[in-house]
């Protein structure tokens, strides 16, 4: 492991870096090599909870050669998600050690002979999961980035790739949604709920948003409303039969957004149009999701799951289709149409305190890692 | 009502006969009428216990006209779903009063001279549910009535509209499924899990037919083994280790085929393949659909749901399709390789015991008045 580390072989996890790597064992004969430049990264060896396990490491450089791209990291969100890989409990989990980070904005410094579609300057995000986002620099391959339009507010370019596309993605793939049409979804406060409120106010889709009941509710509410949301609710409001006033103003959904499972999903599932769709891309809750028979047989609903990592590994034309959802994207953002998320920018040294922030429940700020 | 019932006014629920007879008040108003004929059926008033509720009575046959096809009844099975009708639970209900029963054959005895598509000694059955079936004969209008080959069994024809259409179309509209492919289907020895098993044997789809354990196992097992079942396993089966060396005979299914719910659904749903799809038709364990949101977001699979009443109704160009496959399962019955389920037959006056009979657990002969 420590030859490992000490070629740069640290991970972003897949294959990526291993395609324009030499192998371990012809590194190890090359001798003697010229210094190589270094990096530090955020790395872990082994699962575990994050502030444990994650050290900041330097680690020496991988070399250009003709097709690398020399990316200097600008800012790396903490999603929930790169904790779960941390733990060890996420569906996909890279080989270690590797660098922590599936998100962020980086800027190019370097490109090899073969490269076409980056040049140095250009803004990039990964095109993929397990690029090990939370370091200063790497070189990273050509395919695993996607070019950004530098025009955008930096936050929201690191935080673009996960949550604004699920929201862009779910909204667009299982139902076809005309203005005027409604949409029903829980956890609307979180980072993919505020992007769908913004992505469908912008398309003339209403929303309806369910938010768990809280202190500052009036507060949510009203930053909720700001962003475009048509009507907010808690999950009590959505059993009481004050929701048949509500369908007086706004058709039934066609569309529902479940990330919580258990009883929200339920009773959100209840007001759901007739052959409508519910997609399900969390479960906060932690409780699985629970649907009557007869809204199968009677009421022809549709449960589909949403997993942006998968949709974004599954089809070879993806790669295109991810390009042009950035583009529309970063087109509503310049309109003032999509905001990012609030934000606490940490600089990398402090990770520590950026982490523990990230995992605290209610916790309305993104913990942003800054190199 | 009484009057409803001389003028020959009782539905097989839908506007229907309303369609071609004339309203009750012109009715009533053309004195003095010629004696129509008469014919008998069994009519439910109320919603309440099958055998407390229907009547056989005699009701005057509405007018021919030219565009009504007079049919005399040969056999009416008694499903679950028209029992649940009568007791008023099901997610259809006729106006009241009725005559019951949704199935079954008959023989064209007469024809309007506008009618084109059948012909006198035509067999038929229901283009669609609550044509009132339970009866000696009517006159029903062209559209509601499917023409049937003469050539299969009367049995087989009798019950083909609901469970082997049932089979077919979840078999053809969910999954791709090419010869070697497996589905998974719980309730398989009932009426549409025994059609599925053998739908699937002629297309070279392997079958893993789940069933409750019973006094009488082996004895199911060996039925539907030859029927053409690949696997018959107990629903406790599906929850150990075992089920590993099944997966290394026959690929993981693409399809699953849910009448249960409850514990049996969510273990069933454990198999299936990534991107696979689980539709649920029936709820026999009177429990919901149960899912880990792991399932959707990791595993990506897809739940629908399938009721054949909805499909026939859903469709303008339904009608031609539903003959296309009235075609197909003929041709199957024919080659021997879809057989009717086990009937006893009883005539139309003994409903009464007919209907109890339908009611029990466990029954595995399904009942059919005859006319």
């Amino acid at each position: 492991m420590r030859l490992a580390e000490g070629l740069g072989l640290v991970r972003g996890a897949r294959p990526l870096l291993g395609t324009f790597l030499r192998p371990r064992a012809a590194v190890a004969a090359a001798a003697p090599a010229p210094a190589r430049a270094r990096s530090q990264a955020l790395v872990y060896a082994q699962h575990g909870e994050p502030a444990r396990v994650l050290q900041l490491k330097d680690l020496e450089r991988a070399e250009l050669g003709h097709s690398g791209v020399h990316v200097k990291m600008l800012a790396a969100p903490i999603n929930p998600a790169d904790i779960n890989m941390i733990q060890g409990t996420y569906a996909l989990l890279p080989d270690l050690p590797a660098v922590g980070g599936n998100e962020g904005v980086g800027q190019v410094v370097e490109v090899g002979s073969h490269v076409t579609s980056v040049k140095p300057g250009d803004w990039v995000i990964p095109a993929d999961a397990e690029l090990g986002t939370w370091r200063t620099d790497a070189v990273f391959s050509e395919e695993s980035l996607v070019k950004l339009p530098r025009d955008i507010p930096l936050l929201c370019a690191a935080t673009l790739s996960v949550n604004p596309c699920t929201a862009y993605r779910m909204l667009a793939d299982f139902e076809t949604l005309v203005p005027g049409d409604s949409i029903i979804q829980n956890a609307a406060n979180s980072g993919v709920g505020q992007a769908v409120i913004q992505i469908a106010a912008a398309l003339g889709i209403k929303t309806i948003n369910v938010i768990r009941d809280r202190p500052n509710l009036q507060e949510v509410v009203d930053r909720l409303t700001s962003l475009g949301a048509d009507h907010v609710i808690t999950e009590e409001m959505l059993r009481k039969p004050e929701m048949k006033d509500l369908f007086k103003k706004v058709p039934k959904p066609r569309l529902a957004l479940n990330c919580v499972g258990g009883k929200s999903t339920t009773e959100m599932l209840r007001h759901i149009q007739q052959k409508g769709t519910m997609v399900t891309y969390g479960g906060m809750a932690k409780q699985p999701v629970t649907v009557p028979v007869s809204a199968f047989i009677f009421k022809d609903v549709k449960l589909r799951g949403f997993w942006m990592t998968q949709w974004k590994k599954d089809q070879p034309q993806n790669k295109d289709r991810l390009t042009g959802m950035i583009l529309t994207l970063c087109d509503l953002i310049r309109k003032g149409q999509l905001t990012g998320p609030a934000c606490t920018q940490v600089p990398l040294k402090d990770y520590r305190i950026a982490v523990e922030a990230s995992m605290k429940s209610f916790i309305s700020s993104k913990q942003v890692l800054t190199m």
